[in-house]
């Protein structure tokens, strides 16, 4: 990984990096949040998984989340949305290719010689950056926002023991039920609509997948909740069912965008630090 | 006053207004964050005036300052840089005509007829905010950034009586001596240097203008600062002889961005507070 930008923030530094990717088979970007503490020793990490046409520069930059991770003494992952490049399969839509990879590893052609986000943010990213970051060995929490929140929740969902906790804002918690979901696991995955369940939250918890306990918040005035774009009251049913410990928080009159991210990624950060601060 | 958008954030509002300003002119927009204590009373108000190539919107996305405010029961006014439109006099750089007002009045045709920038701050804004929302007539306090805390500076400076306090992050401190500010004032002033004084935070200090205090956060990996665009060491030396007092903080390793703005907006957001919570 190289180096190609860094900027201190809070203490610490904000750097970015390119990478070849071997799962993605591309160049990737992504940022890295790294803490004071970080100079004097490990730090645990928390990853940030982003929503549709985002890159890594949206949350470092809209968030507020470097200060409180300053004051933990938690790094902050930054992955890109999807794979890119000339040689990347794209389609001239925002929510579909580049920007959209939906944390999937996809099956289909063209787009599986690329998008293969799930293995890249859960194994092949974590495994770089803990050879060659101060980083705690296996020391992680994930969160994120609407499609990210999405891959938040299935990342930890598919494998329990590799997060100590999960969180998101707005998340997609059922894509299998709506149009952005629906669109994003046909292109990447067929349409074998079994498989699409394997990368939905609800589906996975009916399916009797467990974590410890799960930090939802989603904004009322949010107008993709309205679009049922997000269906937080499908994941709860399924929370409810299953006695999986969920914490969903409606938050009155927030809409979807950063400045509700930012009004309450303290408490995040807060909720992350006391599960990886407790190992 | 048009409201044309509405954002929860931290407890409080963030609103943008349109409205058509006499002095400048032209339909000018600005946002504002009225903290969650202004539904119930009126509040102090901190005046933000941003940096080049800057809208209302930069600060209000990337500087983290909401948070702070909220805390406080401040009113952020996040004013635009410059008057715009189609019939606002412009030329085809970054540092001149729109997004580069300079906070002055221009006496030059073209640009007189709209670039006014120094009377909205200070005069227009500041009484059309006062009759129409809900805060503290004159209980207000300015900062800003790079050409913003140029701004800053000499709006406090040359009206001592209507600010509690002025902070900065990278002013441009003495622009009569920086290729910046030296563009700048001769586009909106002309060729008499005697007008750019006038304008001039480090000149308007030698020729006797005080405040109580003044607070400026200067990274020292800015390039700007290398560029010798800001000047702070003019501006020290010109308050040391005047017995002026001002912190100059010179922080280590940083540079001219948000980024940094972020870093420290809380200590100037406390500053602030505590001169407005004062009276």
């Amino acid at each position: 990984m190289k180096i190609i930008e860094s900027i201190k923030e809070f203490g610490g530094y904000l750097n970015r990096y390119t990478h070849q990717s071997d799962v993605c088979d591309c160049e990737m970007t992504f940022s890295v949040y790294l803490p004071p503490q970080a100079e004097s020793g490990k730090v645990p990490a928390l990853y940030w998984l982003s929503g549709l046409t985002c890159t890594d520069d949206n949350v470092r930059v809209k968030a507020g989340a470097q200060r409180y991770a300053s004051e933990q003494g938690i790094a902050l992952i930054f992955p890109d949305t999807s794979p890119r490049g000339d040689d990347v399969a794209d389609e001239d839509r925002y929510d579909i290719g580049t920007g959209a990879g939906f944390y999937v590893n996809s099956t289909q052609s063209p787009w599986k010689n690329n998008y293969q986000m799930y293995d890249y943010v859960t194994k092949e990213l974590p495994a770089l950056l803990e050879r060659n970051l101060p980083l705690i060995a296996g020391m992680k929490s994930i969160s994120g926002h609407s499609m990210g929140g999405h891959g938040a929740l299935i990342c930890a969902l598919k494998n329990p023991d590799s997060y100590q906790s999960v969180s998101a804002f707005a998340p997609i918690c059922n894509p299998i039920h709506g149009s952005w979901g629906k669109a994003c696991l046909n292109t990447y995955l067929g349409d074998d609509t079994k498989a699409w369940q394997a990368y939905d939250a609800t589906s996975l918890v009916e399916a009797g997948a467990k974590v410890s306990d799960i930090l939802i918040d989603q904004g009322t005035a949010d107008e993709f909740y309205d679009e049922k774009q997000l269906l937080p009251e499908n994941f709860q049913a399924a929370c409810d069912k299953a006695n999986q410990s969920v914490t969903i928080r409606m938050q009155d009159g927030y809409d979807h965008s950063y400045h509700f991210i930012a009004s309450f990624i303290g408490e995040h950060i807060a909720y992350h630090a006391k599960a990886l601060k407790s190992k």
